[in-house]
């Protein structure tokens, strides 16, 4: 592993996304499926909305990726979830889980823990309070219950991947990502990032596009949290709030050339 | 029909839009709820939103167009666009159908099928595989087949246009647009449109707001096309990615002057 | 009161926005879920946007204020409203209400009259339409039958927060905010607004977030007014039309300095 470049990794993997353009099907949140089929198609990526139970096994029958997010999940969406989740889990596809607010009420714990045991996530992305709400409400893991540190939280997730054998990532100032076995942080990003609604839920959607053409999750993920992350710092020096930031990085997404990323990816083995 | 000026045309049904500012009423998905809104109001029309059984006789009855787009259906904002367009339809007010991802799914094309046996539908717009799933699937009409070529879904559009008694607008890289008897090509337009999601939606609420002040239906909708594709090319002059040409495609829509519509809208009856 | 500085109180009552980021938990219409999360943020306040019935309470039961918005309501939304208003009466949390074309719809004025008789509401905010047809409708108060003139409109306004006991604010070219005793004027703003979706609904966001750190609901809702007006004065001042119009109000609520608001905030005690 420790040869592995992964910049260069991370240009390969975009100019594949690119050139394929992988159908990502999204059962997502209201507030942010505008902004997220935005940076699909900024990434290069084709974005599908859809959460209709009588279609789901359809869509989700001709997707490339499939991202979940829970943010303003009810009975129905969840529903939604599980049925397009088996479609994907018998066809191989990767499954990306975002579980937004996990933690934060029972019927957000419940569905992730009901999620996770029925369909095959590939990868999960959160905060740090929201993976180790993940490990702790639903998977009793031990060593999450103390997250408060960089390091504990780092050791938690390690723990946690492990055990249920998926890469987690989180992201925060430094990102994490781990399958238990092999670990990387990313340094790229931005703090303009948290002024932005959504912008952990487009960080999921680049996961999703890059697991769309690349096997190794791992590598997958932890490249697409560069790309993301570094397309938030240049559009965050062109822009002067989070509004006009929020048009920059889909300008950025869409504008990165790979041979610029080789330099600027900020990835390491940990 | 060959001395209308339809470049003038444009800017006159333009300019009634501004001066009379209708009520579009979309019953439309969740991606594009926000922007077609936007655009709705950048054009000079007013927006409503509305979903709600109980509402929307009273909503579609004081509405001057109702807008269906079928993006993210379920079973419940079906029936919503059967009760209102039933309603629009006995007030005779025009009704654009906008039916995203015909084609798909068996359940899109049902209610495709549903929508245009119970609903006096004037307009539909789509890309040329949506039309092409719409009238095949649902009105096995000959010649959609094979609508691989521009020239073959041309022919296609006509035959059902022709065959259903409504006007059908293709957009892609160049519009066309028939009733079966008369037909316009559009060039204006540009490639950045495809970057940026619901662009084809909110080029149906273009030709909603048109509609809704202009009673011929295949001029109102060439012209709202031509005026739609026209502010994208600016737009896209003074932008550097999808980001940045959302924010000026509204501006454009909004400050596009009538008399710069007559030399720059290129539709030629073909 | 006349020795009030409502513009230096504005500028204490940001500051402690920024410091205290309070949760504010929106159920709100889909139109504007993206634009008010992101409006939230860029106040200084934290946005949740739920909705399920199941967590409605818990939900309810972290936030600092609760922003009502009936805009796309159907039943579930309104039972949504009706739960977590009433856990939000007990905890005393500030309860800003926006209802959003009240007096189009039989169930949109049944609506706001359930939520209004069981849910202990602190604020109203809409244009003068709405808050006729809700002090009309629902209340039958005297005095706004004609509210046509500006006069007229404030006579009303003032009767029905007298009747009703709760702080009504009327947006429009001016502003009015009345308690039926002291009553504001505020003259921040700009017509720009009018051309983008959701501002008004972005209005009640920044009322929301004043009153979870301020008392005193009349004081905290002009004041939140005055901010977001002048915010979208500068935002016209740097766009070109209603797109980038939009960065740039997100933009300015973010930059605008405290110490800023103190000679540009226009209120005035009427």
């Amino acid at each position: 592993m420790t040869d592995v470049n992964l910049a260069k990794m991370t240009g390969e993997i975009l100019s594949r996304v690119r050139e394929k353009k992988p159908l990502i099907h999204h059962i997502t949140n209201y507030v942010v499926m505008n902004s997220t089929a935005n940076v699909t198609l900024a990434i290069g990526a084709s974005p599908i909305m859809a959460h209709s139970h009588k279609e789901m096994e359809e869509m989700a029958g001709f997707a490339s990726a499939l991202n979940l997010n829970i943010g303003t999940l009810d009975e129905y969406w969840i529903e939604s979830m599980l049925i397009a989740g088996r479609t994907a889990g018998k066809r191989g596809i990767p499954i990306i889980l975002d579980p937004v607010g996990a933690g934060a009420t029972k019927q957000r714990s419940d569905a992730v823990r009901k999620i996770l045991d029925e369909v095959p996530v590939t990868v999960i992305r959160g905060n740090a309070s929201e993976i180790k709400a993940v490990a702790g409400d639903a998977f009793r893991i031990k060593g999450v219950d103390s997250m408060e540190t960089v390091e504990a939280a780092r050791e938690g997730a390690k723990r946690f991947a492990a055990d249920i054998k998926k890469v987690i990532a989180i992201t925060g100032k430094i990102d994490f990502i781990t399958d238990g076995v092999r670990s990387f942080e990313c340094l790229n990003g931005h703090p303009m990032f948290s002024n932005v609604t959504g912008t952990g839920c487009a960080a999921t959607t680049a996961i999703s596009c890059f697991n769309a053409v690349e096997k190794d999750p791992l590598i997958a993920t932890a490249c697409a949290l560069g790309y993301f992350g570094l397309a938030g710092e240049i559009a965050a020096s062109k822009s002067t709030g989070p509004g006009t930031f929020q048009a920059a990085l889909y300008d950025e997404l869409y504008n990165l050339k790979t041979e610029d990323l080789e330099e600027k990816i900020k990835i390491n083995e940990v």
